[in-house]
């Protein structure tokens, strides 16, 4: 199931959250960034814009994340890395493999928090993964923070195509993946995968993300063996029902 | 690089092989499709369909195999596997995993000759892959018949998108993800991927099968997850340059 164009109230996106069966009770989010570099500061900037609330946090310090939120506009705000995990409801992982564990360390408590992992463990010559098959940087992580709900997603967009019209490639929409075992956390995910320009696919459960992070290795190594644009994505093609 | 369109004679699909650094020879192409289920039968359909010389051949026995052959028309022949490997120039390897081995020992000498791997290792119940990261079916094949020429192709393609027209999902053309070792067997694989409908991605060395078959896995998942029709497929899209 996937939910429906997301609503606004007084110009901001809308968080859906069951208060019972039937009704759908709604709140703005609030997405703090850890990790914001090229995709982590481009995904928050498209959530800014799309109404969300947005703090970005970094180890490279106060200052130029003060910077990039004022840049940013919207109402971004800056914060070091435990007061925007303090702050939000939710939190985008968008650090390098290598700099992950210590982050969710800063972080401190993520109990209860949708925790958005988009993280490919490339190993640092961009050869291969570090590891898969039998584990994933998802699954990894939420070993790490068992409280957090963690949703793997959006890890198999290239981040210039963050800066893309509409984040269309040739005018075209692109998938954005997302697996995860918490059903309402993956709902909430699906939508912000929706405001930030993609088409949401879900892929099943956390352990699909032994497949995505894959997914996210092979189109390195075609932009690699083409040296081609990095502007690429993949769509998934269906028809429609 | 990859080839261009390619060239008929007397209606014929042609093959480019390089007689010198800078003039292209052109054959018909043999093709002996080795395990003639829904995939090869579907595949095999396509490329006598555009022009090639196609022999079936499957453990289900020669009966079978003529009555398809009789159906597809175009010339379309049945052998044993043993005949259909001797006489083609190459080989498209359609057999599930489990049988994959002994067909292989059925073939006899491959020497030489291009194996297409169209092989996804899945577990019987569709969970999983029977391995990967550190090897995949390909590379495997590869250690069985060193002496062959394997490139991975068209994996990610479920066999219902074989079936549409001009193996369109939606209207769009999809992606034909191939990857291997041998540079020269790899352009004649593109131009197979070509006529059979699909846009030839190439996506690197034969290691890559590692990312290729997790995306066949994807698929799967995305699948039973969405109980999407399998009329679905993934597609890169990128800038025309």
């Amino acid at each position: 199931m996937q939910p429906e164009s997301c609503e606004r109230r007084h110009g901001k996106a809308i968080r859906w959250t069951k208060s019972d069966a039937s009704h759908l009770e709604v709140a703005t989010m609030r997405i703090g960034i850890v990790g914001s570099g090229r995709m982590g500061g481009g995904l928050g900037r498209l959530w800014a814009h799309a109404g969300h609330e947005v703090m970005f946090s970094d180890v490279r310090g106060l200052e130029e994340m003060r910077a990039l939120a004022e840049e940013v506009g919207h109402g971004a705000r800056a914060g070091s890395i435990r007061e925007t995990a303090a702050w939000c409801d939710i939190v985008l992982l968008a650090t390098h493999w290598a700099q992950c564990k210590s982050a969710l360390e800063e972080c401190g408590s993520l109990e209860g928090k949708i925790l958005i992992d988009i993280i490919n463990p490339v190993k640092p010559d961009f050869s291969d993964l570090e590891f898969g098959f039998t584990t994933s940087a998802s699954e990894e992580i939420a070993r790490l923070v068992p409280q957090a709900r963690v949703v793997k997603a959006l890890n198999t967009i290239p981040s210039p195509v963050l800066a893309l019209e509409g984040c269309r490639v040739a005018g075209q929409k692109v998938s954005g993946f997302y697996c995860g075992d918490d059903g309402a956390a993956k709902q909430v995910v699906a939508q912000l995968v929706a405001d930030a320009g993609f088409d949401p696919v879900d892929c099943g459960p956390l352990s699909s993300a032994r497949y995505l992070e894959a997914l996210g290795m092979l189109l390195i190594r075609i932009v690699v063996t083409l040296k081609a644009s990095p502007e690429i994505a993949f769509s998934l093609v269906r028809k429609v029902e």
